[in-house]
């Protein structure tokens, strides 16, 4: 079937010369951490044949021992139908860069990066004129652990996928490249694929993912946090359940997407000093404006 | 046993008229909300026999079908061993200042309010010289619904339970009043009893409760709210659960701690534009620091 569909989709794509290595479904993931191992996990039970490459070669020998079915050599790289970059931004483009040309014609790499704009952008250009597609994706699911140890195969289970198709594709091709890309990825059980932009994305993740976090973040830093015990229930323990996070990480993807993320900071502070406003003048009529309207908002997104 | 320990308790109190009304065991509750209800539930599937008063005379008759024994009027008020104020603030307080001569000689009064320092003050002023005790208590547990209908008998199944007894009793006396009551409340099932100071409390509950509801309710005001479908995992969920609120109740919580409350907001904004500095500054040494201390925070606190 996968060879099928990436007939029809090559059908109306570059002409491309004969790949013999090529084995279809093969799958190579580049970085085991939590993303790329939780991927890997799901599609081997699936069936799939999975390479891998990481930094740390233990985790990779962990992984060959019941997940992973080889190294993602330079001579692997051809053979899979699908590329994983499963690291942060920057090591994932320099991979890309390094590797282009050893990617099989008729694959398809996509990414696993909490940001757009910055990968697309350049692996976008460096899939441009290529035989191989690049498709910017963004799997909306995490916990606030990171690495191969925390990694589950029904990490992603039920939860959004996020992609952002190559500019310029014919209406079809799109549509093929994007079934094809859901395909592929079929055993590891997403519940919703979202299509859009690399900029709404990052507009729209700004506010809810990355704001999240820092705000979780920041929320523990006061001098009260260290007496909170016996007198905390299920609000605190969901406003600050992500404060633990892996601080290079998200170091990288805050600043990749710095504006949106700052004024989407900026737009919530402004907010909370309206009600420390109201409070400090204890301005019983403003504070509950200020808490009706919340409350509305929030039926309102959730579309009640 | 709750005779006995009521005569261990009053021992060491004023000496009290005898009271022959006086049932041991059963409890008068007034306010038949997602607390009061809950309470009502749990104390009746434990055995107890339960009276109770609700503002609106229809709530009342659904919980007298399955859960509540018979109306706590003038006459039964005398007949409770323990009676819960389950109102707001104001009302709790109202209830207990009108009715403070019908309750029983030897009787206990909790009530279940968010806010410690205004009700602990006027109730143990209502009972200063009157021979029943007041302790004031709060559960830390709730959803963020509210109303009757979204009670249930295992609301604050393993919940804290923070309590504040009244000042100038001997430890002997507040050890034993303290003890009776957890025994009294034994069908509810609380999983922890913390004892504090009114003062302490309120501290510690601007920055665990309440914040968590301003944060979550200012969070969803973002105009990126309204495009979130398909962008969204699990921390922006966490992040906004609470966001939808019963606002008059909250606006009277957060002003009657409004001084606690104006602070952690104004810890948090602080906080909050740090990380906006750092980021506006893309100054990822900075930023990648604040984030590691969030998460060192963070992890200190869990006691990791």
């Amino acid at each position: 079937m996968a060879e099928e569909t990436n007939a029809r989709v090559l059908a109306s794509g570059p002409t491309i010369p004969e790949n013999p290595a090529f084995v279809p479904g093969r799958v190579g993931i580049v970085g085991l951490g939590l993303m790329g191992g939780s991927f890997a996990r799901a599609l081997h039970q699936g069936g799939r044949e999975v390479y891998a490459w990481n930094r740390t070669r233990q985790t990779l020998e962990l992984a060959m021992i019941d997940t992973v079915d080889g190294e993602l050599t330079d001579e692997a790289i051809p053979t899979c139908e699908l590329v994983i970059l499963c690291g942060y931004p920057a090591v994932s483009i320099e991979w890309l860069e390094k590797m282009a040309d050893l990617i099989s014609p008729g694959a398809i790499v996509i990414d696993t990066v909490g940001v757009k704009r910055v990968i697309c952008e350049r692996c976008f250009a460096i899939a441009e004129g290529r035989p191989w597609y690049f498709v910017g994706c963004h799997p909306m699911a995490g916990t606030q652990y990171s690495g191969y140890a925390h990694s589950r195969a029904n990490m992603f289970h039920k939860a959004p996928m996020v992609m952002v198709p190559p500019p310029g594709l014919d209406d079809l091709t799109r549509l093929d490249l994007l079934d094809r890309v859901e395909r592929l990825l079929s055993p590891v059980g997403f519940g919703q694929y979202t299509v859009t932009t690399a900029e709404l994305h990052d507009e729209v993740i700004a506010f809810t993912s990355q704001l999240a976090h820092v705000v979780s973040n920041a929320y523990v830093k006061s001098p009260s946090a260290k007496v909170h015990k016996g007198f905390s229930a299920g609000s605190y323990r969901d406003l600050t359940r992500v404060a633990r996070l892996n601080a290079p990480m998200w170091t990288e993807l805050f600043l990749d997407d710095a504006d949106n993320l700052s004024r989407e900071i900026g737009i919530l502070i402004d907010n909370l000093q309206q009600y420390k406003d109201a409070i400090d003048a204890r301005d019983a009529n403003a504070l509950e404006a200020l808490l009706r309207e919340g409350d509305r908002r929030k039926r309102e997104v959730e579309g009640r």
